[in-house]
């Protein structure tokens, strides 16, 4: 069977020793942090690595879309950025759980609360192809956490992405976080 | 950390010769299918069971709802029937798949073939309590299907469940399902 570009790719984030990118800090935003690391590897793929003399792993998976109409799933795949360009050297990942309130929620009311309210598509489509973006679900993968994003971007773009970060961190959305962590990263 | 009633709750069916159920047939609806077990196991709780001398096994999650809303879960709720009641010594097991076409349409697009054409929470909502049910999400734990969904009914429900099940594979949603089995159970 072949592979559909829409199809789950599962990801590895291993903390340790090794790894194609430098931890430059790890924040704790709200809830328990993560122990301090000095390099990040990021493997695709559904192997998991070996966690031998590591740190933290986290596990997460792409997925369909949850809350996006056509509409604006148009609007981002035009615009959108792939991973790995030569120029983004510096990459954010954003660990974050959701509380018990927010996934009591039906469908209706957290696409309300996402979008409506938050305008968590529309912020994140203002921001491509500057900052590129992939999101991990793992509320069914048994780890600490309900989702990983990866952001990539250039240098030059380090402030821009900052405000990014903080005006999601102020919508109603963000009410229902309940465990973050701020992890920053860069490469040569 | 407490544990919320919507917390994913991590379940394995595995085939073989021993379980609490006994699997009366399984028959290939579309796609491959799988191999003739005696009986299955039910394991609730997330370490993965010993397959040592066992056939297959499927391996899901419950998650949150993806497509009802607020009304639509209250009414389900107000209905619904908890598995494990002692007069529903029948069962179903039915795993699907769905094509990349489904994957690749967006959340509203979903939605309107899941149920303003399809109606397939009004149908389930009909069912409920004779057919208590609950479904188990795949499609990110890297295994064959997309969903595992189980079916607990007495014997009297018998043909009110061909009748849930008729109606559901007519229904245009199931145009997107290119892989399904369907394994019926009983016990004592």
């Amino acid at each position: 069977m072949n592979r559909s570009e829409n199809d789950p790719l599962f990801v590895s984030f291993l903390a340790g020793s090794i790894g194609q990118w430098k931890i430059d800090r790890i924040s704790t935003v709200i809830g328990e942090g993560l122990e301090a690391a000095e390099r990040l590897r990021v493997i695709e793929g559904s192997q998991v690595p070996d966690t031998t003399n590591s740190g933290w792993l986290l596990l997460g998976s792409t997925s369909n879309t949850r809350y996006s109409t056509r509409a604006e799933v148009d609007e981002m795949k035009a615009k959108q950025a792939s991973l790995g360009r030569e120029e983004t050297t510096r990459a954010a990942l954003i660990p974050i759980r959701k509380s018990a309130a927010w996934w009591e929620l039906a469908q209706d009311e957290r696409r309300a609360i996402f979008e409506d309210h938050s305008r968590h598509i529309s912020i994140g489509v203002e921001y491509v192809p500057a900052i590129a973006r992939r999101l991990h679900h793992c509320r069914e993968l048994r780890g600490p956490f309900d989702f990983l994003t990866w952001f990539e971007y250039a240098p030059q773009y380090a402030d821009v992405f900052e405000k990014l970060v903080h005006r999601l961190r102020a919508t109603k959305e963000w009410d229902y976080v309940d465990r973050e962590v701020d992890i920053r990263l860069s490469r040569r």
